[in-house]
């Protein structure tokens, strides 16, 4: 790091094991940010204190937020009897942009995993069954990644469920815009299984 | 962002403006600050807050420190009567990682440039012609970009500087492990104009 001082090798070091960025890429952006470090830097150093302070999981949903409870789950609103089942918060996130499921969400906080060790009571699925039954809940939509861990909690979460309410999937297909050249075999198929008139 | 509480928001816009990091990869790299927010989060707020508050610019090279003159402008074993050029501290930083560089350095803070209007004056040239007057200079090294802008302020400050001591320049030449198949012409022809006997 040459001269660069302990305080900012200590900066560097950190911001190096952020996500998509490298040693390289972290001394860049600390000399970015030092460049402005009034209008940019100083900011975001408080911003991340804030957020590392107030930021938690909702008690219900398992989303990030900076209350006990999330907005989502506050809303009166978004009970409408549905929840949109997800891995991660990324994906209720990616949800959220849509903007086109109105209830409420459950994040698992993974998969089930017989690799990994991960049994049902390690995700948030006992608290999953509970709100089914608390929260009059109508139908649970699992969307789970279409991966085989993925795949294979939502075949358990279906089966804990049955009887108690609807549990549907999201629908497999050609994504929007795909072309069938660059897709695989699998989506071919399911597209091909679930076709529909037109 | 979906459900992401205001603070959350705005702490992914602050990262979005990180050379390297977009919107998606800033919201990659809050939520996983968010789930490692006691071990890495809150660490590299207060890393960065420490930076902001004490990061400046040398007042004699222009490097980046936290006091107002460098590690290396305190260090009478860097007193040689070397001082090395260079455009950014970046190129500091990427010559002290070298570990070959006994002298100082001076830092411009950029190029000459018609274009943008850049004159010496707005880099730091006057302060390059007095440091090689009063700290005994004998020899001025300019590690400037091989761009046009680079070259120009390397000619620019060789006359500046002639008579009053020795002015070098990095060489140009095939770089360790480089192939020539893969160099362009102008570093081929620079390489064979500089052929040395072996």
């Amino acid at each position: 790091m040459g001269d660069a001082t302990r305080e900012i090798e200590a900066l560097i070091d950190l911001m190096a094991r952020l996500p998509g960025l490298g040693p390289r890429s972290a001394r860049r952006a600390v000399l970015h940010l030092i460049k402005k470090r009034t209008r940019l830097m100083a900011p975001l150093a408080t911003a991340m204190q804030t957020v590392a302070d107030n930021a938690r999981e909702c008690v219900q949903c398992g989303n990030i937020c900076t209350s006990d409870l999330c907005d989502i789950c506050t809303s009166g609103k978004r009970a409408n009897g549905e929840i949109c089942v997800v891995e991660d918060v990324a994906d209720l996130w990616a949800m959220e942009r849509a903007s086109v499921f109105g209830g409420r969400y459950h994040v698992l906080g993974g998969t089930l995993s017989a690799l990994d060790a991960i049994g049902p009571e390690d995700l948030r699925i006992p608290a999953l069954v509970r709100r089914v039954g608390d929260e009059q809940i109508t139908e649970v939509i699992l969307a789970l990644n279409a991966t085989v861990d993925g795949q294979t909690t939502a075949h358990y979460i279906a089966d804990e469920l049955s009887g108690r309410c609807a549990v549907t999937s999201l629908a497999q297909g050609v994504p929007i815009g795909g072309e069938l050249d660059y897709l695989d075999d699998g989506t071919i198929t399911a597209a091909l299984r679930a076709r529909k008139g037109v």
